[in-house]
This record gives structure tokens, C-alpha cells and sequence, in this order.
């Protein structure tokens, strides 16, 4: 009876985990077609094909077009509050925060794909209430990075810069990484991530050594 | 006959100088129209209405939808080479060359607003020919700024860091800012350009004093 229960409960977290899987193939596939065709030039049919699946299964998995948008930008947003932020958080020193916070984003990119964290620029084409609440999970994250740069600065640690203006061209920086990011490209994303973190740390730190 | 002639050559210089300036008008309302509302939700008549044209004057100006993007595009690469590239092709230290090209750069922001910029990167909506057209432009943009670093490399002034990857950082995050600057906010345009360029130079010099 015991072995009967684990069992099920197995069988169910496999089940949850392949659903989530599926749909986060079907999130990433779908970021690529709306972000090389334009999201209105995007029909459900594009990405039912996409992601080899008939409408109606597509239906199964998403309600409509920008019900998907907005599941797409909440999977990229998730992946940053994982990844990034919940790493970073359990770090107390502001310079090796920094560090491991533009690390763990420049990884993002081959963890999850270039097309998805384009996609969120796309707010526009968002109901309102979808677009508040993205622009929302948007500024904690920039609210995030600018407690990191205060941290330093009062700790005497930072150049004389503008805590809000460099919190926006750091986040410019490694949201921009993905629409020039070639996983052909010559440079592996280890390397792409040490360069980045190299030069955005020794344009903050007073004493980068 | 002499002055006959002068007063023609002048009018039609005013002429040509006030048909300019309209078209900039429209270009900058239309790529507003159309970063707010997206590409494919903006009509014609959207626009017609933002700059306070019928539809048949606007389109006077404009051939259709398509044509307009691509001129707000033309529009945009025209400005970056006219007053970014033009203005630091006379400067021979890569130094100071690389600090006119943040600066300038920077400033467009404020010659021409911010939507004309962001509009740059809706490339999937043009036609083949003109995106090929668009991407060349930047293709040109991005080798000054690599030859500029490699100069910076060559003389030794340079950090140890990948001349490819730090330009398109440094291009990411110039053409970032148009996602983020707000008129209205608490720094002006000068001091943003100066704290964005302070932190991208010292990023990158060996020698940053």
C-alpha cells in the first residue's frame, strides 16, 4: 500500500515534470516564430507547427495568442527569479554578487534561449493587466540590481557613478546579450560571461584588482 | 537677375529644409504610434492622426506602412552616421574617439527621441531587401566600434578583454538606453552620457586615469 502511494507519487511528479517540459519547449519554440515574424504576423497554426503539434493539442497546453505572450515572458521572468536573483540573494558581498548576478543572466541565454528574453520587450501587444504585472516583476529585478550598486557604493567600494543610471546600463547590457548572442559563434557562453563580467565589474568597482 | 537668382536658389533651399523637418516630425510621431501600439495594430490612419495629416496628405509623404518603416529606420542609421561616426572620424586617439561615440551617441536621444531608436530593432517587419539594407547599416556601425577597440588593443591600452565581445556590449548598451531614458527623469541627457561613459571607459582602459 506504502509502495503503491510512493508509486503514484512518483508517477505524478514525473507526470507534472514532463508537462512542465513540454511547455517550456513549446514556450521557446513559440518566442522564435513571434520574434522572426512579428507577434501579429504569428497565428497559432505557425506555432502549432512549430512545436508539431495539431491547434486543437496546442489548445490543450494555452488558451490564445496572448494568454502564450504572456506565459512566455512570466517562464523568462521565473528563469530570472531562479536563476539569477535567488542565487544571488544568498550571497552578502556586493562585489561577488554583482559578479555571480551578470554570470548566472549571460547563462540564461543557453539555458533557456535567445528568442524567449527578446520576447520580453514585446509589452505592448500585452492586455493591460498582463503588462502591469510584467513591468512589475521588471523593476524588482532593476530595484534588485541598484541595492547591489547601493551596497558598494556605501561600502566605498564604487566609482563615482550614478547608482540609477549604471543599474540601467548594467541591466541594458545583459538583456541586450540575446539579440547578439550566436550559440555558432566563436566565443563559448563561459568566455561571453567572463568578458562581460570582467569589463561591466572594472567600469563600477574603484579598486578592481 | 543675379539676385533673381539667389532668391529662387534660397527658397527652394527653405523649401527643401522645411520638407525635411515635416518628415522628421512624421517619422518621430510614427515610430511613437508604433512602439507603443506595435507595427501591425498601427493603420495608417494612427498615424495620419498623430501628426495631424488627412490620410492622403500623409500620404504624400509616405508610400505605405512599410515604406514609412524603413524610412524611420533609414532615418535613425542617417543620424547615428551624421552625428556619431562623422564627428569621431576626425579624432585619431581611439581614447578619445571611443568617448565621443558614447557621448554622441547618448545624445541622440534628445536630437530625436527615443521611439525612432527602439524602432530599430523591428527589422522582422521589413521587407527582405530592406532588411538587409537595415542590417548592413549596423554591420557598419559595429566594425567602427570594433576597430576602435582593436586601436585601443594594438596600443596596449587596453584591458584583457575580447574586442568582439566588448563592442557589442558597449553597442548594446548605447542603443539600450533608448529603452530606458525618460525625459522627465532626475538626471539630464549630459549627465547620463557622462556617468555612462566614465563607467564604459574604465571598463575598458588598462589605464583608465
Amino acid at each position: 500500500m506504502l509502495t503503491n502511494h510512493t508509486n503514484t507519487e512518483e508517477e505524478s511528479l514525473h507526470a507534472v515534470k514532463s508537462a512542465r517540459s513540454r511547455s517550456e519547449e513549446i514556450f521557446r519554440a513559440a518566442a522564435e516564430v513571434i520574434t522572426v515574424k512579428g507577434f501579429d504576423a504569428t497565428s497559432m497554426n505557425d506555432i502549432a507547427k512549430a512545436v508539431d503539434l495539431t491547434k486543437a493539442g496546442l489548445y490543450h497546453y494555452i488558451q490564445g495568442k496572448q494568454e502564450l505572450l504572456h506565459a512566455i515572458m512570466d517562464y523568462a521572468m521565473d528563469a530570472i527569479e531562479q536563476e539569477v536573483v535567488a542565487p544571488a540573494l544568498e550571497v552578502s558581498d556586493p562585489r561577488e554578487r554583482l559578479r555571480l548576478i551578470i554570470w548566472n543572466h549571460t547563462h540564461l541565454l543557453t539555458n533557456h534561449g535567445t528568442h524567449v528574453s527578446i520576447l520580453t520587450d514585446e509589452v505592448s501587444a500585452l492586455t493591460p493587466a498582463h503588462r502591469a504585472d510584467i513591468v512589475q516583476r521588471k523593476r524588482v529585478y532593476l530595484n534588485f540590481m541598484r541595492e547591489t550598486l547601493q551596497q558598494l557604493k556605501d561600502s566605498g567600494q564604487m566609482r563615482d557613478l550614478d547608482v540609477n543610471v549604471t543599474s540601467l546600463n548594467i541591466l541594458a547590457t545583459v538583456v541586450g546579450m540575446a539579440r547578439w548572442y550566436n550559440p555558432e559563434g566563436p566565443k563559448s557562453i563561459h568566455e561571453i560571461a567572463e568578458h562581460t563580467t570582467s569589463w561591466v565589474l572594472n567600469g563600477v568597482l574603484a579598486d578592481p584588482s
